[in-house]
């Protein structure tokens, strides 16, 4: 497994002029490659970002507005679909009350058929491909199957958040590190290194672990936060149905359960937490700004 | 601390017809605010994301467009800056052979002296201003001075290298959990909490730490990672610059002074590594499709 390369990035392989480097407006009509046969084919697994449009890459709008079909999952943000050609595919692939509407292998398999048909295939998911977002199964499905792949990186939910929050997710005099986990209930559990994540001078996001929130409060005290960190729950963070509510590792539950707050959420623990008051009086005014 | 909010987000704010989302050309002219006096500037902390300016987001790439002054740090990719302006005033706030080139204390004066000149200032940062920015700091300067302050998210140098290397940070068959840290060398010594980084099941991406490489994987081995653990380093991720050098924890430090890997470089530990070669051949094939 030891080797050293000189990798020109796929992300270099379309590297443009700066200044021509935003194509993209209503009236952008992508180049059509020549497809020689169906091994022309090519699969994009693209990040869609927290869900603010706004908050989509460049390359992610372009690779958008110039695939075939768009296999989707439930967390791309309203309005990014309307990216895509009218004429283009759109394919559901996500999850509907805690269920796969695809099992994985299918979406593996779905993949490389679209692309063996010949079309130019973007995978779209909310916010990173390779946080959390089982890209890394589908790149290796996709490539075992000689199909040609690439991977649009996108701004993850927790960056997302923290920008629209103002709860930084590192800073020198709160948190040194910052560790990303799940929170997937299995059988009424929740497989995580506790001990790992339960130390001071780090910030912990967890995706997905709304349903298991008691549990993961009581485990982090239980291997030696303080009952008083301060946590936050945000629900669709960077959308306009964004919420949230701070409190502390003791008080999160029952006070988001007070809150009703439903998925999609993050839950972000650490003192970076208390922060949060800070930018929400400043948004107010940067808005009229800043448009 | 306790406070449940219902909160527009500061991204809602300016949140558009999704179809009108991309006004972004050669062409575009930013709207001109009325300025009604030296209270009406603003600061947007902005996300220049890994490097390929194609991985900017829509809405950095309209805040850097409309800005009067951009204050920029070493890491903000080549061709970002053009995307300004002509007359937009260019400051340079980053770091020369491992001195800041401005002190945090006197950027953040500078930050707050601009806006209450009245004008619209972009502080733009590498990756995302909230992950190892110092962002945090300069949003509470920026707020204690009553300076209208938003947050604009970025791609993390660590999903962008992960994009274009083909190595996944998250994976159900590798790790559960990714960690970020700093590997700064201070007094010749690394400040990190190692019997937390150092876990099975868990990718660890250290930005700026370079020059503690051996340092680094020495005190992982010695804190329970066993020596053959994959780790990689990748200078100057998703430009057309990036090198990649992938081996073990015990032999990462020598390859990686063979191949005289400069900064700016991410480490990355874990077995996710082991998928790096695959997606090397995909990319090249997806070039002359996907433009």
């Amino acid at each position: 497994m030891t080797q050293s390369t000189l990798l020109r990035p796929a992300s270099s392989l379309v590297h443009l002029d700066p200044l021509s480097a935003f194509p993209i407006s209503n009236r952008y009509t992508p180049p059509q490659p020549e497809l020689t046969g169906p091994e022309a084919g090519s699969v994009s697994l693209v990040g869609a970002g927290p869900g603010d449009p706004e908050l989509l890459t460049l390359k992610a709008a372009r690779r958008i507005a110039a695939a075939d079909v768009i296999v989707y999952d439930q967390l791309v943000g309203d309005g990014i679909l309307d990216l895509a050609r009218p004429d283009a595919r759109r394919i559901y692939a996500g999850k509907k009350a805690g269920k796969h509407a695809l099992p994985q292998g299918e979406i593996n398999l779905l993949l490389v058929d679209l692309a063996r048909q010949g079309l130019r295939v973007v995978r779209l998911k909310g916010g990173d491909p390779f946080i959390f977002g089982r890209g890394g199964e589908e790149m290796q499905a996709l490539i075992a199957s000689g199909i040609a792949c690439e991977v649009v990186p996108g701004v993850t939910a927790a960056a997302g958040m923290a920008a629209s929050t103002g709860i930084p997710l590192t800073h020198r005099d709160h948190a040194q590190t910052v560790v990303f986990a799940t929170g997937h209930l299995k059988e009424g559990n929740v497989d995580l290194d506790w001990d790992a994540l339960a130390r001071p001078h780090q910030t912990i996001v967890i995706y997905m672990g709304l349903g298991a929130l008691d549990i993961i409060c009581r485990e982090l005290v239980a291997h030696g936060l303080w009952r008083t960190t301060p946590a936050a729950v945000v629900h669709a963070a960077t959308t306009p149905q964004q919420r949230i509510v701070t409190s502390t590792l003791m008080s999160l539950p029952a006070e988001v359960r007070a809150a009703k707050l439903q998925t999609p959420s993050l839950i972000i623990v650490g003192t970076v937490v208390e922060l949060y008051p800070l930018l929400v009086h400043a948004a107010d005014q940067v808005a009229t700004l800043a448009v």
